[in-house]
């Protein structure tokens, strides 16, 4: 039986998407019609990114489930006429590309990668780095990015400190929980990288206080979310040297505006949201499995939990 | 019986080194004198840097083995005075600080980081890279530090060929080996690192002919030896577009003389001889087991095969 599957994203979304998608629902048998326009009534499931036009899941009658291409659910989550599963997108290729930025700026920082290429005038001044087993990094959030990441770091020599919620326990890793939890992982940060879903317990994790606990000079890697941070204390911090650099790949606003004073700040990078990019063949092939999984009456996967918001 | 130990190198290595190696020697159980002069005749083992006075070993007529401070031993192989067996340094700070510098010069080539740190400027231009899986590495050279900087890499995600002299097998790595394994090395490397040893026939191994093998805009990282390069070739490739850019930290002269156009060009960026260094501790101990070994008749560790140079 033919499932009708409406591809709800942008129209270069669709350009990118449509054949990684036939491929895949191919692969993974399912005779499929896959479209961007259908009666609400007909359509089976919703291939979704939050920035879609659709925002009233009232319609949608016969679904069986949302399935969002980006990881993170945030503004879908607490759509309230969103009633049935909503899976979030897992991509291996999203992790691996996750990973592999995280690893290049802890180790630009580690190394002082921005002394070198800010000293290519003629003077030969040798600063031989510390060695990674002496560079303590932090994670904030060890979700499957975050596990990922900190495992990738331990595996390069770092001592590497994962925080969450909930108690985890990650090969590798010291975890940590909790409020107290917190305030030790911060304490021996020296570089932290945040990958913590956006909630609002988690929004301004980063603040005056919290920012004043880790080490003076510390660096501050955010590929999660940009409402993790306070702006504004991050910049006082950075100001005093509290903290020593921030790159950010995140904002509350993105584009982030021309004006933003952390474009023109010396011990900030910005990048532009390019840390954690869905690739369309991966991608493709968790949404015709969970297409599978719904069709043979199976559970889906990587469903969010709309309580806890991720 | 007390040991005698000469240290031959700089005052300022003395200062670094005395107390570590001291400590080194009293936990291996080695009662020893250790200092910066003796009569030639009564010392019996010497700690050695190249770039020492000393190069006429002859009045050392009771020395069992000259042990090398420096992983590379180029400077001395060749000396004729030297009849007693020669220790390489193969320190595992000295490793574990050469992969960390690779890792991070590749990663940074690969997420182009350069570009983002240039483009502070408010523009928001989104350019995501591919995947590691898509980015072939080539390590010249399969000594210990090539095969410790292409399995980290490995780990990484990339696509990893070790080339060497004679055939090797590397887990994780595809091995090549001989000349015509060197040409296909070089055509598949997106990025090469150069880990060769220092040798005749290593000399120029990057030259006009190997370097138009290599695929157009490719990246060249040499944390190896200076000579591995033929400078002008490489200029001329990097004008010509053949490679894309050049991360130096050796060179034929060190430092590099201010007028040398490598510190001037847009597209190389020269690091002061940082890759690697000797990390005092760790080496101290490598010093100490040699010591023990050597008193108990044991063979020495890390012996420099003379005829291979290396």
């Amino acid at each position: 039986m033919t499932v009708n599957i409406l591809f709800s994203d942008s129209p270069e979304r669709w350009a990118t998407y449509e054949m990684p998608l036939r491929r895949a629902l191919t692969k993974a048998g399912i005779e499929a019609d896959l479209r961007t326009d259908f009666a609400p009534e007909d359509v089976d499931y919703i291939v979704y990114a939050p920035s879609s036009p659709l925002q009233d899941f009232t319609p949608y009658t016969r679904a069986k489930a949302v399935l969002n291409l980006w990881a993170g659910v945030e503004n879908v989550v607490g759509n309230e006429t969103l009633k049935i599963p909503l899976a979030r997108m897992v991509d291996d290729g999203l992790t691996r590309g996750m990973v592999e930025w995280v690893a290049g700026h802890v180790l630009r920082h580690h190394l002082n990668i921005d002394f070198a290429l800010n000293r290519q005038d003629g003077t030969w001044t040798r600063h031989v780095p510390p060695l990674a087993r002496d560079r303590r990094v932090t994670i904030l959030g060890l979700g499957e990015l975050g596990r990922a990441c900190g495992q990738a770091l331990a595996g390069l020599g770092f001592p590497v400190t994962g925080w969450s919620r909930s108690q985890k326990d990650v090969p590798g890793m010291t975890c940590l929980s909790g409020d107290a939890g917190l305030k030790q992982a911060l304490a021996r940060a020296d570089i932290a990288v945040l990958l913590l879903p956006q909630t609002p317990e988690t929004e301004n994790v980063l603040n005056a206080e919290t920012l004043a606990l880790m080490p003076k000079g510390a660096v501050i890697i955010n590929p999660g979310r940009g409402p993790l941070i306070d702006d504004a204390a991050l910049l006082a911090a950075l100001d005093s040297g509290q903290i020593g650099h921030a790159t950010l790949d995140v904002f509350r606003v993105e584009p982030l505006p021309a004006d933003h004073p952390y474009w023109a700040h010396p011990h900030v990078t910005v990048t532009p949201h390019i840390a954690s990019e869905t690739r369309p063949d991966t991608a493709a092939e968790v949404v015709a499995e969970n297409v599978r999984r719904g069709e043979a009456g199976l559970p889906f996967v990587h469903v969010v939990d709309r309580k806890l918001g991720y």
